[in-house]
């Protein structure tokens, strides 16, 4: 029987990376999760990443600062409005202004500086089909990239970036999480939360989201304004 | 005449980053300096980060925190011995106990990051030939693979990360920097400086630089401690 393997699991708080987490934890990897407090505005995702570590299993969650704002370019992290109510066709088109410069690679460079010092070869990132189109930092050629450049920049002598998402779509992420036993009441996905944690409902993230669930004919079970429940409205109007 | 392109330098304060900034400014590109704060045990290198950017000409200089201490793993960054008086055969033998995981990997990422603010499409980064044995992420085909990944990993369709001291030896560098106005005395190179900025001059990182001046048949500029000038002592001692 092999030997338990360590894995570095970057974690958002996101529905994706819970997901990412559960399957890395299926594949009988030691999961230990990252995340970054960057200067988003959807802080409240950091205390649903911690919940979602402890869920997951996770050995141990780090939350490395760092500061993506002293280049500004992104709504994550400038005062830029985040675009709402977006079709999926518009959000699938060109590059949207919640992209954070070179941001994936910034994440990756971290986890790999702590798989070296934990002499850990496997990665996972949640990066899925939907993101592809927008986010140049999401498509698969770039992984593969980083995992050469990793290899070749480290002692390392190999690294696997795991990407289990890669060909799903958003449904198909809430189908295999909840396969998975994923919490996804723990989950935050929104761009631009109320003070209260509770997600707008509106924004790219929260349209994909919902969308997701809809398709599976099942309510989210996060917290949206004025406790509404848009997976059940979305259902019922489409 | 073609307009002038916005480079950034990474600069670290040392002999060898001041020349690449001097290169760069010398080749015709507008330099933007970038440091980072990244909990080293020789923090005075900033300063001379600060003073090389001004007396080397960049339009800007900006100093990024982050926590490399976050994963431990290097004597620069924990309480580890730094290792004293090896000479240039152990330097260049294995991964030295002070090489910081990823260091450059993530360095360079968040330069990519400011360069897609900029759209600015050159980088340069001051690894030079002596770095190559031991530390990894100063390897050529290190930097070819970053170039790939980054192109594929952000909206830049062309990023070349110039490494401009990759074939020269110390004396080398000192040769071309002074060619080109570098004022030496500005820069910080020790890995382990007393709390008055001045050199050790028995760190690596020293015994380099020493060397390089060393050949040169010229004494080092910058303070050593107890005001020794080690360039000229060890002159006298070959």
């Amino acid at each position: 029987m092999p030997l338990p393997r360590p894995a570095i699991v970057l974690l958002s708080g996101g529905m994706d990376s819970a997901t990412c987490l559960a399957i890395a934890k299926a594949d009988g990897f030691v999961p230990h999760a990252l995340s970054f407090r960057y200067g988003q505005r959807h802080a409240i995702e950091l205390e649903a990443a911690a919940a979602v570590a402890t869920a997951g299993g996770a050995v141990e969650h780090r939350v490395v600062d760092l500061d993506l704002r002293a280049f500004g370019g992104s709504a994550l992290t400038a005062d830029l409005a985040v675009p709402k109510d977006r079709t999926p066709e518009a959000i699938g088109s060109g590059v949207p202004i919640t992209y954070v410069p070179a941001r994936n690679t910034i994440f990756l460079s971290y986890a790999l500086a702590w798989a070296e010092v934990l002499d850990c070869h496997d990665l996972f990132i949640g990066v899925n089909a939907l993101d592809y189109s927008g986010y140049p930092d999401c498509r698969p050629e770039f992984i593969v990239a980083f995992q050469e450049m990793a290899r070749l920049g480290t002692t390392l002598d190999t690294l696997t970036v795991h990407t289990p998402l890669a060909a799903l779509t958003k449904r198909g992420i809430v189908e295999r999480g909840l396969a998975l036993g994923v919490d996804f009441a723990l989950t935050r996905t929104c761009y631009d939360p109320a003070p209260s944690g509770a997600a707008c409902g509106h924004c790219d993230a929260c349209m994909l989201r919902l969308k997701g669930f809809r398709e599976m004919g099942l309510e989210d079970p996060a917290p949206y304004v004025n406790g509404e429940r848009y997976g059940e409205e979305l259902s019922r109007g489409r």
